[in-house]
């Protein structure tokens, strides 16, 4: 499982920054790409990276500003000239569902794949298979939303040493007692699976923001994440800038990872006013508040490790 | 006076070739940029080129399809970020109008600039200032344009040996006679300044574009041109598809450039399944029709010569 940052600038295209975009590549077997926000010219990044068009199944959509949304109709058409590209469904707030439908059509553009849009609420949750992705409101000039991902548990590990004291020798047997299913012995005792599997182990907590301020809803909707994406279009020193005009600072942000207690932050929705010299100062100041914090750039790729490996290595 | 390819693929981008969009630079005075179509990410395009957004006045649509004008709104917005931005007007098919409007509206974007959106039709003819833009129909699927921008005349040369025969002596008494004023001399004699200046020169005729399969209107709206950009999407052994699709082939551009008697033809638009290496055996089979044929790439940028410069030397 891992996060690919496409596009990581604010407001506008810059030569190094493309607006935003971040796929969400799920663990196996499901495999899919999920996609959250389409400025214009994700497709063209994703161009540069490891996959394909044809792999983005879901599309989320944070808010409606063109920085986010304008890259849809293209990426949409350009899907269609896969012939791998399968169903495809799009979230966002109310709105989205015109834009997308009359894009298409005062085009022409047909598409050759089945593409659902939903508009969603703050408050809503979607249930995608067995995983789960809540939505949260967040406070920007427009409705904003945050997205909440969250993994299925995954069942706990088969106590082997206690089945081992039990004298039950290894074998296909295991595999069912995993499953916790109850088995009859050939010696004739019962043996009930469900006594010998740990407690199931937590999915991941992946929560990706639009754009805000600092606000409560953040706070709550990214309560324990294992990975937050935070918007932090300016420095510090530029707090009324941020507010003026609903955005974050670097210290904001790490503020709402600090008191979401997340176990990392990653930045992302840098001003273009900022240069690649300025990167390590808006970093410190962030990893100041909130140590375990990264600065995103466009082709970032990110590892999210399940929980229980955290403890063997920091994989950032 | 240049042209400049910011986008030459067709359909959809390739890491080598953006979808389609060409800048045509105006020479001094005027130094305006006017824009022909404006796939998605012209703007991107633009920031790797020697002008900014807001050197923009006119943009010109050849036709609705997405790769043709899914770039309008994100290069709408981000020229907005320009404090020396002034106005724009995008001429195009109906339902233009619909598509930027609705763009705009839906995304809650905000120009600082004037924008006026003018739908236009075949058989048009617009004046802009001293220049005149002319509209033809094309045959695509659907409703497609080329434009012919015409540069206005300029004065003819003042003949300066025939005011030496009548011992009229430079000065800045020349620039008025070449401005076909009529001027009394110390001496008294009366000169007519029309009478010694040559023939007006002939201004630079361009003519773009939209998709087309070979047709008619092409050939009529490029008569003698200077410059014709053709579409070019398929190779001549693809003649079927280019039917098929409504497009052209190498060799079919060429035919249009050869009948309309054009002095150079450049060819865009080529499908993503043209590899580098493809494009030398595209070009010639072109060239075995028309010689004096280009082919674009991205960031190419052609000079335009003035007619009586040509002869001195090829610029191309």
């Amino acid at each position: 499982m891992y996060m690919y940052f496409l596009g990581t600038g604010a407001g506008k295209p810059s030569l190094k920054r493309n607006v935003t975009s971040i796929a969400l590549k799920l663990p196996a077997p499901k495999n899919e790409i999920w996609l959250f926000d389409c400025g214009e010219g994700t497709q063209h990044q994703i161009l540069a990276s490891p996959f394909g068009l044809h792999k983005v199944t879901n599309v989320f959509i944070s808010h409606l500003h063109g920085d986010h949304i304008f890259g849809l109709p293209g990426f949409l058409g350009s899907r269609s000239f896969s012939t791998e590209a399968t169903s495809l469904t799009i979230y966002g707030p109310p709105g989205i569902q015109d834009f997308v439908q009359i894009s298409l059509k005062i085009s022409g553009t047909y598409l050759r794949y089945p593409l659902e849009v939903h508009e969603v609420r703050p408050g809503d949750v979607l249930h995608l298979d067995s995983w789960t992705v809540k939505i949260g409101l967040l406070e920007h000039n427009l409705s904003s939303y945050g997205y909440r991902v969250e993994e299925p548990p995954r069942p706990g590990k088969l106590q082997v040493d206690k089945l081992a004291q039990l004298k039950i020798p290894p074998g296909p047997l295991y595999g069912r007692l995993k499953n916790c299913e109850t088995v009859i012995l050939d010696d004739g005792r019962t043996i009930n699976g469900s006594d010998f599997v740990g407690p199931s182990l937590p999915g991941r907590q992946i929560v990706i923001l639009g754009d805000t301020r600092y606000c409560q809803g953040a706070v709550e909707l990214a309560q324990e994440a294992d990975v937050l994406v935070h918007e932090a279009t300016f420095a510090h020193a530029l707090a009324q800038s941020a507010s003026d005009y609903g955005h974050s600072t670097t210290v904001q942000a790490a503020r709402v990872a600090q008191q979401a207690q997340v176990k990392q932050l990653i930045l992302t929705h840098l001003s273009s006013r900022y240069r690649p010299q300025d990167y390590g100062a808006l970093l410190a100041e962030a990893a100041q508040v909130f140590p375990s914090t990264i600065l995103a750039e466009d082709h970032l790729c990110v590892e999210i490790p399940r929980p229980e490996t955290r403890g063997k290595r920091n994989p950032y």
